[in-house]
């Protein structure tokens, strides 16, 4: 059987999990994979560190350039992180004449374009399944799976620490502030978890989705991003009464004129939406096709074990030549044209939450002003007093043009019987739900 | 751009999908998939028949020996089903050097070995996504997504017209009979369903994709099947009264020392489970692997476009060269030496309804018995009257061997205060749970 020398870079969480399975699973791999994947290298500059894992004398080392000087070592696997020196390991891999699987989101949405033009001048792949929702074969299947299709939406949960966050305010009653602090205990967020929380990591995911899924090399700085860190309990309870759950959904949308919507933001989803249900650390994704309909993946998106499924089936993939086929034939950016439309422009449901004070006119006010910005009212819910003076206000609108919208709170803000900053959240909607 | 011929023989429903997405979306798709997918010819005994589609003159035909005598035809597809008439296409197809791609399961689980060997030998390859979930890459996934993982079960949803049907039984109260009939009236069902409602489809799936999640040339007749036209309203309405939903699943698992279980029954799903919330014709299958957990892959399973979706897809990585890699180099069957477990050896939870005599002792006289076969009663439930003389008794069983239950039923089968037949039905449970 043939073997293929692959060096890992970064002996962190997720190199770990790929050596683990190299070593201790590499017989039963190379017996299904009909290629033996030879770890010849793990290069960190810490390796001291204990790692729970035997590994062959020689493997290890902290010198990135006795790697790529090995003209004997195929695949280069970067697992290091950031966008700097990850950036810096990709080129000198692929000028080296390596082919490169990484699992790297921020790398790939933040800085991907010149490396996969290096890739494609050197004749080599970059390979990045383990980049978007973790060990779920998403990107394979919206790549190759569907190539039949032209797809034109893609909706999901993409990130597993707001999902837990968001899963835990909903199912316990925690705040916020409660859920996020469990989630960092449990190791599921990060001591900083801006990036999660913020909506950044599932923007970034969104970017390298929507090159797969809409043929075009949009950029990160393309996605419209908000995060979940405003949401309060009394949104979560108000969505349950009115049938739904709040998720941070990665949304990327082909509208009408070939024009792209590209947005990362909590979202009320209907209990009949499959992903309504997507509870925990778990990822899932639907993806709408014109000949397939909708479809949708699920699996954990984050994790050691996952993260190294997905690179080690890249580098199967990689190492039996086919991602080399698929790198250099299919044409990810065949629609190179697609423009990307502002958030201003989009069309949504909203559910608005104002506080109000309890007297009359108050309703007919607000209610006027979204009138008179063409936003029509689908139901509307009054509540118990928050406090002495105001009341809470929910507003259900139908489809609306976001611009409008924004126009309208401007202008309902300068009333002085309301409160400042209403709560807004998008309703996802039957358009979404499968059919 | 390369263009690569195709001969699609069987126009129906799916072949005209075929046709299809190669004739009105060909440009579009060549620019995906980096390769042209010519459509040389169609194939069939029946040219007349309108099929709403335009067809380039000289592309129908009549004539087999015409197609495969073609040098240039490099890929044959065939969607004629059956397994006499299709055995013989594949085994001349591949004889006269071309590749094929299949959406039959039938001829696969039945008679697919032969063609697979007849393939290797003559250096061409079998592709044959369509033929397991439809629309969904499910074998894709499998096969390739997770090739890291050595998989323990495969659990799913494979047959969209039982679906329908159960789900109608569930939300609308019909009794199967009017759910088959109305199933049959709006297309999801043949006017012969047998193979359907019997499970026959669903464990022919089963047996494809259990190929390629444990790696070993399990037959057909390997499978356990039991059909869903044994369910009775009432086992569907105790069901939801004790949280879970009636599914008709395909079950392949990997047990202690490499045995296999393979069976197709209906089954008491919680409803803490994905599968219990998918829907009329939607498929759904859950993969767990070693090292990425529980994944789950979700879509339509039949229908003209998506299956002519997967058919297309396989088209296109036949046509790039990756197919002919995977086929020749991936071990499809490197664990060929599993053998398959009967049903009386697996374990399961199991929902018995008894329909007994309104009289002391007959409780006592049941559990007497399944206590004796080793039978551990988690929770029992005595309903009003059936009529005059007799009750419905339901017990849920804890784990239990199937051989001790079929025992235990046989003997309580010979006491006058039960009515014979009661209905058995398998519960999966936490085993079967995302964790």
């Amino acid at each position: 059987m043939e073997s293929v020398n692959v060096a890992v870079i970064g002996f962190g969480t997720v190199g770990t999990g790929v050596a683990r399975i190299l070593l201790e699973g590499g017989d039963a791999l190379a017996a299904r994979a009909g290629v033996r994947l030879n770890l010849k290298y793990i290069c960190d500059t810490d390796l001291t560190r204990p790692r729970g894992l035997q590994t062959p004398p020689d493997v290890l080392t902290d010198s990135l350039d006795r790697v790529l000087s090995d003209g004997s070592v195929q695949i280069v696997c970067e697992l290091v992180g950031g966008t700097r020196i990850a950036f810096d390991i990709v080129e000198k891999a692929l000028r080296a004449g390596k082919n490169v699987v990484t699992a790297n989101k921020a790398l790939l949405a933040e800085r991907g374009m010149p490396l996969l033009k290096l890739a494609a001048e050197c004749d080599r792949s970059i390979a990045f399944e383990a980049s978007v929702a973790g060990g779920i074969p998403l990107l394979l299947s919206v790549r190759d799976g569907l190539v039949a299709n032209r797809i034109s939406s893609v909706t999901g949960i993409v990130n597993g620490t707001c999902n837990y966050i968001l899963t835990h305010m909903t199912d316990g009653g925690l705040s916020y502030e409660q859920a996020l602090a469990e989630a960092q205990q449990k190791g599921y967020a990060e001591a900083d978890p801006t990036l999660d929380v913020g909506g950044g990591d599932s923007a970034h995911k969104l970017t390298i989705l929507s090159w797969l899924a809409f043929g075009s090399p949009v950029g990160f700085e393309d996605v419209y991003c908000e995060g979940i860190d405003r949401i309060q309990p009394a949104d979560i309870r108000f969505g349950l009464e009115l049938g739904y759950r709040i998720k941070l959904l990665a949304i990327g949308r082909r509208n009408g004129g070939g024009c792209l919507s590209l947005r990362v933001h909590p979202a009320f989803v209907p209990r009949s939406n499959p992903l309504a249900h997507v509870s925990g650390a778990y990822n899932a994704v639907m993806v709408r096709g014109d000949a397939v309909g909708d479809t949708l993946y699920y699996g954990l998106g984050a994790g050691q074990m996952p993260t190294a499924s997905a690179v080690v089936a890249d580098l199967v993939d990689t190492a039996l030549g086919r991602m080399g086929i698929t790198f250099k034939r299919r044409q990810l950016f065949c629609d190179a044209a697609a423009t990307v439309r502002g958030i201003d422009e989009i069309s949504s449901r909203y559910y608005l939450r104002f506080e109000v004070l309890d007297r009359p006119g108050v309703l007919a006010a607000i209610t006027g002003v979204l009138g008179r910005h063409d936003i029509s009212i689908a139901s509307c819910l009054q509540h118990e007093p928050i406090d002495a003076t105001h009341v809470p206000l929910i507003i259900m609108t139908h489809l609306a043009r976001e611009g409008n919208l924004r126009r309208a709170l401007a202008e309902i803000g300068s009333l002085d019987t309301v409160r400042p900053d209403p709560a807004t959240i998008r309703v996802i909607d039957d358009e979404e739900r499968p059919q």
